[in-house]
């Protein structure tokens, strides 16, 4: 019997999520926000095979004290469709995630904008669809106060439906462009939507023929339970935040069972949670230049992670000694025990247990290629996961080494591909290609 | 002393305005709509040192009969944002510039895609601002009733301000990515814009470093009061709709002068006219090729066109005989003038008009190269443009003739480049760079 296959997706904005990821020696300290080393990066993933190149979003500078502002280099990046659509003529296989808001823009110019990056790409565009938990984000659109999260939720699944019917507007044989009798298309293939409704009143058609792959590939990140239940009923694939197998095993259990309960095949969606790998030739290797990276971190911007983490000012504490004893505060119990169980067994000063928060504080994989392709087959054999968001902690040399030494060891195993299967990102990820609803 | 020089922009959406434009003989029936097409109509116009590449943009399918609407090539079109994108990385020196709406939606949204388009492309975005007069667009966003005319253009003028001072939210030298202090950019170099105003709310900064031009080229096309006014105050270029030389040198005198009346310097705009050039090695062929091409306008297109310039129910007409006395009516008095002396002039029929009309009915030069220099030059040296911005009648073969015969003999007259004169849009067109409002 044929091994389950892992999939990889690269989370690419930042191109590192670490932040002294920019400082690392022989880092591109632009990558973020350099074309032509964005396009090499592409090419390298394309090189090892990725399923797709991961784009997250904000639609306002991030908000934190400037001290720490000033050292993150998130605050400049391109706009997703405009640098995605310059990488898919850079490429041929990669696909090609956007994150785009459903609170703050309008499904209209959504299904357009997607649609014409399907057919750019060749059928290679997802889209990874947030609802934007930012309240900086708000006052840049006119919004005085935030929308309250249950109605971004509400408002997230009627814009799901519109933007979904508008790529529908045209059947696939639509277009027949007939110049003898000179008619382009079958006006009885186009279908006006029409749709109002709670939030949102859309005429239709869309002005663009439908995308190349039906639907571009719908991806999300919720976790909360409102999250859950708008993947469950409408995500192809979802970028994960657990942390650790047992957690990740409860939420690959729970959203693959709702699917379930909702008629949807299991397979249908692609559980994928984001993984730092940090690879070295030897254990020791890899540990020290992670420990390198976050010795990058500056002491401000990893002192208030700490201080987030723990519930309590942590500036007061001696930043060459050990974690002190904390006591209970109103922060998250299980996270603060977690901060402080990973200071005891590191055996990390305080300085270094900021550092590493403030860094990057998620899933991480840390070791040889042999032993970080341990930790994946585990996941995706354990019920963990179909794969993960690779997240790189310095750029080209981070990606440079995955690709030259984890992919290898994934495919001798037989759990990775050897060649893209298809052409486009639904027959690389093996997901069916949605029937037109209004012309089947 | 130096001629004055001629700026040539190219309109390409669709790529042939002309209704007829896809039947024609050898013409890419799907080139308003395949990328690897309109990546090589790019290069050629790039061959031919045009300016830019025009995008015009529709927020709707255009609201037509549907005998009309199902042989218009219009109908399926890439998005602007994303195709300038691809196009961007196919070219070195073509301007790219895309319309986009001041109605239908937000500054942040705006600002954010050209500044990226524009740092994608190395300094070659340009803004086609347009406060869209369709009221179809207005069905696919939520809105029952079309914003009023005047109220658009307040808005757009609000619109305009903000995006501006969103461009101008860093100072070109922001970013200082010094590793080893680990400042990623200087904090005082960054604004924030905190704009409240009539129609528009919206805090900044933008994320996103300053454009390589200061800002894209700012580019407009309204004739009404409310446009010209806008224009005078804001627009680098103006997309004219002049018909004649008589009527471009009034708009062009009027428009300059309130330009001057703001203080600013008359250079400091382009006014280029839409010119739709069919190319023959005689003037007879050229006449042939613009009549073929009309008689491919199917009757339902035309005598619909005809209709409305008239006023009247052409329907009724004998569509092989000569056009009948016609009554005065509602319609524009100038208007059904100027078609029935048309009619006149070439002795057509009522079909024949009315495929005139229904193809491309504004300024056409349909000549032989040095027929169409002479023309150009004329509007150049009396007044009446600083250039044209070109449509072309099909594709390939009339962009290719216009490149292959027309440039070659501006050239020769000096009155059109034979190098791209910079690396930027502004440089091409010999407009100067914006200084940062809030950084001098």
């Amino acid at each position: 019997m044929a091994k389950r296959q892992l999939r990889l997706g690269a989370f690419m904005r930042p191109v590192s999520i670490h932040t002294g990821a920019w400082r690392y020696p022989g880092a591109w300290r632009d990558a973020n926000f350099n074309f032509p080393r964005l396009r090499s990066l592409a090419q390298t993933l394309e090189r090892g095979k990725f399923d797709a190149f991961f784009m997250a979003d904000h639609l306002a500078v991030l908000n934190m004290p400037v001290e720490a502002l000033k050292r993150s280099h998130t605050v400049t990046s391109f706009e997703p469709f405009t640098l995605l659509s310059a990488l898919a003529v850079s490429t041929e296989r990669l696909g090609l995630i956007a994150t785009a808001s459903t609170t703050f823009d309008a499904p209209y110019h959504i299904a357009r904008r997607f649609a014409s990056l399907d057919h750019l790409s060749g059928g290679r565009a997802g889209w990874n669809i947030v609802t934007t938990s930012n309240p900086d984000a708000a006052l840049n659109f006119g919004l005085e106060e935030h929308m309250e999260h249950g109605e971004r939720y509400h408002r997230a699944r009627e814009f799901y439906d519109v933007v979904t019917g508008l790529w529908d507007s045209f059947a696939d044989d639509a277009f027949i462009r007939d110049a003898e009798s000179g008619v382009f298309f079958d006006p009885a293939k186009m279908h006006v939507l029409g749709h109002k409704g709670e939030h949102l009143s859309v005429r239709g058609p869309l002005n663009i023929a439908r995308p190349v792959q039906g639907w571009p590939v719908i991806v999300q990140a919720g976790a909360s339970d409102a999250g859950r239940q708008l993947a469950a009923e409408t995500a192809e694939v979802i970028f994960g935040a657990q942390g650790t197998l047992a957690s990740a095993q409860e939420f690959y259990a729970d959203v693959k069972g709702r699917m379930e309960k909702l008629g949807r095949d299991r397979d249908h969606m692609k559980i994928l949670p984001g993984a730092f790998v940090v690879v070295g030739d030897t254990l020791e290797e890899a540990k020290r230049k992670r420990a390198l990276l976050d010795s990058l971190v500056h002491d401000e911007s990893a002192i208030a992670s700490l201080s987030i983490a723990l519930g309590t000012d942590a500036s007061r504490f001696d930043p060459d000694g050990p974690l002190p004893e904390i006591p209970d505060t109103n922060a998250s119990k299980s996270g603060r025990e977690r901060v402080i169980a990973l200071a005891q067994r590191e055996a990390l000063t305080v300085r270094q247990l900021a550092q590493r928060l403030g860094g990057y504080g998620g899933l991480a994989m840390v070791g040889t290629p042999a032993t970080i392709a341990d930790t994946m087959q585990e996941w995706l054999e354990e019920g963990g996961s179909d794969g993960f968001n690779v997240m790189f902690p310095y750029l080209p040399g981070g990606l440079e080494d995955f690709v030259e030494k984890v992919v290898p060891e994934l495919q001798r195993r037989g759990i990775f591909r050897r060649e893209y299967e298809g052409r486009t990102l639904r027959e690389n990820l093996g997901l069916p290609r949605p029937t037109n609803r209004f012309f089947a």
